[in-house]
């Protein structure tokens, strides 16, 4: 950790880098305007060290940092890569991204050129002169509505137009006025996710976990982590496809890679940063190694740390500008300070402006309900936010949660009877779940699809209650990973013996917990020690609740001795 | 978060409370001597504001400190409390802790009759002068062996003489020789523990659960959290009393409660710092809001943050330094890069020193196992620390784990057949566990023990094989709040019918989770998928597992077809 790095720009990203640069006591010297830019407020270089006041576009004070330090990389991709690329030449300074990555990505279409010729999947494209005949002929090409993008120094937004008819192309073109351009398919995405990808000196490559993110005005406005999907196959294919596109490109460090979710399952890419991502601000609480340690840790030649989550459920919102008001944000970074598991990050930027990301809050959780309902109360302190889909109000009774951590199943709606003391048992506690119908007689492949879907739902446990040959239970667990409780539903004979066999002599290899006949609270209950083997607090709740049981037999035990048993027998 | 706050030292603790207030964009002003103080070197405060070059104990400085400020802390309570109390009573800036509190705290003897006077537990205590006979007069009342402690300026054993017979008073005396000195009963306790607490500005205090921690040569090595115990009350009850005693204290913060944990299960307090603690550094990763920024939110009367932990297991060890030699440290930290779940904490001193606390490293992990296994990987790294008690070697095939999350008990040796390939199912899923015997009919007190002390010593599931009037699974439900796995074993007469409905036929309130008659394998599988719910790894471990077993059957397919099936009947 004895080498000096040098930061081409001091925003957040810049900032947050800097925060893992002090962890590993990595010396770090930022290139940026004024004594405010973010990064600079939270690492002070000892002397002869010491920020450089300039602009990462300004070759001379480019060379001054790199005079300095040993390692360069930047925390924005719009640097003077003409000046890096003499560097490069000139000395034995590392740089990370690559020059040439950077030229790469700076250029959107050069960009796309690059992926398209690597085979990696992305959104059809075509280069557009700014004219209106270029327009029309790549509105006939790539179909309608048509995005319209500069080819550089686009970002949140800014630089893309939607053609929706060919009416608006003059309208684009002024919009878009003095900017290469290209032109793009409309993607018309289920989801936009993200995966960051972190690769070494030697080329290997380590994803993070797929996100959903959910932009406002195309500024990145909510990441989600992680991605779930009723496919369980999706998230892994994410990572794959942005570990694929990311391995095209030279350079160590951290890559965000923004892609889209297809209404078929397929994936295609959107666009490339090659650096620390907004998508990737949940790492720092939410992962084993942050992204920032992670570039850190990269462009140093050490080796790469663990993308994993270590817990269940997170997510991010940016504090964004509407104004100059800085009142809005620290508000919001107020509210959230009430509220549990929200991490407030501020930036420390001087000025408040609309559009001008100044903070962000992570919420992490035991599970994505619970980081829902926090993130419904962060909501009403951001400014032009309102609780949305992405954090709803709790069901009415008598429906289904829409995070649930427990389905409850039955093969036909005449079980509900035992079912629904398993459903007012996860109330009491709590715990979040949906109740539906599976028939595995009926509804085959119903049931391997509600099966197979459950884990990358986020459901944690499955209740499936059944009578006389009873292969619900059984079948389900034959599907899924996860722990399958059995309720025997007692038919019109053998007095439920039918159902409990049928459903507890499973066959080695797949166990199904089996519950007393027509017990559905002990289902619940069952449910409820499962989940609490990851939530501290439920285990409380059931100590509690047991003790609630002793109670009442000793209340009856109390009873019986006053009245005596006689009596006691009238009064019951 | 408008409010600027000066700290009094900036060392590693005032480090980690700058790296919080950059979070909130809380303005930090830095009072200690040198650039390389390390809280210096990662917060900048902007100009007009600068850091102050001096001592704490100056009162000039601290005087020009208060000038620049709204709130003063201290990350060490031996300043000079004499100008904070003229600074309290002309200023209107608010000092957190109290100067009072400050002073109580310094000197040991005090704080031990504050203490004692509001009946918070500590060892029996006297004051002592130094003289030969003042020290035997002590032994006499308190016995031997005996702690001679300085009042005052003592930390990290500093200042410490342990007389184990009255021969050593002289030698104790030339030991402490200039220092006021008291005496303190030998407290043979089972561990050292701590809980930090919060207070805010109302009084009101939260605490964080309760750690073990490890001294080596009196220096805090090692912190373990959270404190596992048999009996599961002992962590609230420290929790408890460490509240009880900062609540007697004034000013806001947070607070290091040190205690003892005695053989009896009592607890008493050994001392408290006023400020934030070494065996707290865990919180940083572990726990919703981590101690430093609570200590924050308590002094600028912001919501405190939820002190629970956020994940199952942490452990964090000091990187101590054992010579001059900054090699030692650096190959250290470099070793933990390569541990999962290791997070580097380096604290930029400029020199390295035996004894010198120069960073420290916090492991995570998803179970004790995983976390103490990673310790020992790390320690290897550490000099002078070798693989100890607190991070054993993996046991021998057929013993018990130091670290179980499941717990496999039967109630007879008779029963181990039907329980061996329940061991052996959660082998292949490398998941730790024990195994013993626990008979519900021969042993009802050990039953007892046993399941109520299995959560608070870290399990998480319990199976529990039983046969005939098989009551052990059921018995066990009914003592824990853990999800328990019953196998019924088949007996002599009625085919194990027997077992699995005394087994599986609980009352509603305490489920058993029944498998197959004689069926450990399934058993096993149960635990896994429960545990999985935890432990995302597992998860795709069991996809594997049901994926070969499909393939298992496919070659029998595949065999039946090429050989016929009468040939397979003769080869099989």
């Amino acid at each position: 950790m004895d080498k000096t790095v040098g930061v081409l720009g001091g925003g957040q990203l810049g900032r947050m880098l800097a925060a893992s640069a002090s962890l590993l006591n990595v010396k770090m010297v930022i290139l940026d305007v004024g004594d405010h830019a973010p990064a600079k407020q939270i690492i002070s270089p000892l002397p002869p060290l010491a920020h450089i006041e300039g602009s990462f576009a300004d070759p001379e004070k480019v060379w001054e940092l790199a005079a300095k330090v040993d390692v360069l990389t930047v925390e924005i991709e719009h640097v003077n890569v003409d000046v890096l690329e003499q560097i490069e030449k000139k000395t034995q300074i590392a740089i990370h991204p690559s020059p040439q990555t950077l030229r790469v990505i700076q250029d959107k279409l050069l960009q796309k050129e690059h992926l398209a010729a690597h085979g990696v999947p992305t959104p059809r494209f075509t280069q557009v002169a700014s004219s209106q005949q270029a327009i029309v002929d790549a509105a006939s090409l790539l179909g309608l509505p048509l995005m319209l993008k500069s080819r550089t120094l686009a970002y949140d937004g800014r630089g893309n137009f939607t053609l929706r008819s060919l009416d608006q192309a003059s309208e684009a073109l002024s919009f878009l006025e003095g900017r290469p351009l290209y032109a793009e398919q409309w993607a018309p995405f289920v989801k936009e996710i993200a995966v960051m990808v972190v690769r070494d000196v030697q080329g290997s490559v380590r994803s993070y976990p797929a996100v959903e993110t959910v932009h406002e005005n195309h500024i990145c406005h909510l990441v989600l982590a992680p991605l779930r999907t009723a496919d369980p196959k999706v998230g892994q294919r994410a990572q794959h496809v942005a570990e694929e596109a990311v391995k095209t490109l030279s350079g160590a460090g951290v890559f965000g890679v923004e892609m889209f979710l297809m209404p078929d399952d397929s994936i295609l890419i959107n666009e490339i940063a090659p650096r620390p991502h907004n998508s990737g601000h949940y790492t720092i609480e939410a992962c084993l190694t942050s992204q920032y340690e992670n570039h850190l840790r990269a462009i140093l030649s050490l080796p790469l740390g663990s993308t994993s989550m270590h817990l269940p459920s997170a997510a991010m919102l940016n504090l964004i500008g509407t104004s100059s008001e800085m009142q809005e944000i620290t508000r919001a970074s107020h509210g959230a300070l009430s509220i549990p598991g929200a991490n407030v990050h501020l930036y420390g930027k001087a000025e408040c402006r609309k559009g001008r990301k100044m903070g962000h809050v992570t919420i992490i959780g035991e599970s994505d309900a619970q980081v829902r309902e926090r993130l419904r109360a962060l909501l009403q302190y951001v400014p032009s936010s309102s609780p949305d889909t992405h954090a709803p109000p709790l069901p009415e009774k008598g429906h289904s949660h829409t995070f649930p951590l427990v389905g409850i199943i039955m093969g036909s709606d005449s079980d509900l009877p035992v079912m629904l003391p398993a459903a007012r048992t996860l109330d009491h506690f709590a715990i979040p779940y949906e109740l539906t119908i599976v028939s595995a007689h009926r509804t085959p492949d119903r049931l391997v699809s509600y099966s197979k879907s459950a884990a990358s739902r986020g459901i944690r446990v499955i209740i499936a209650g059944a009578g006389g040959a009873a292969h619900l239970p059984g079948m389900v667990a034959a599907l899924t990973v996860l722990p399958v409780i059995g309720v025997p539903v007692k038919g019109s004979v053998l007095d439920g013996v039918d159902s409990l066999h049928s459903i507890v002599q499973m066959p080695r290899g797949i166990p199904v917990a089996t519950v007393a006949i027509n017990n559905g609270t002990n289902a619940g209950l069952l449910a409820a020690r499962i989940i609490g083997t990851s939530i501290p607090e439920l285990r409380e709740q059931m100590a509690e609740y047991l003790s609630n049981l002793e109670k009442e037999v000793m209340v009856k035990v109390h009873n019986l001795e006053v009245v005596g048993w006689e009596e006691y027998m009238v009064k019951k």
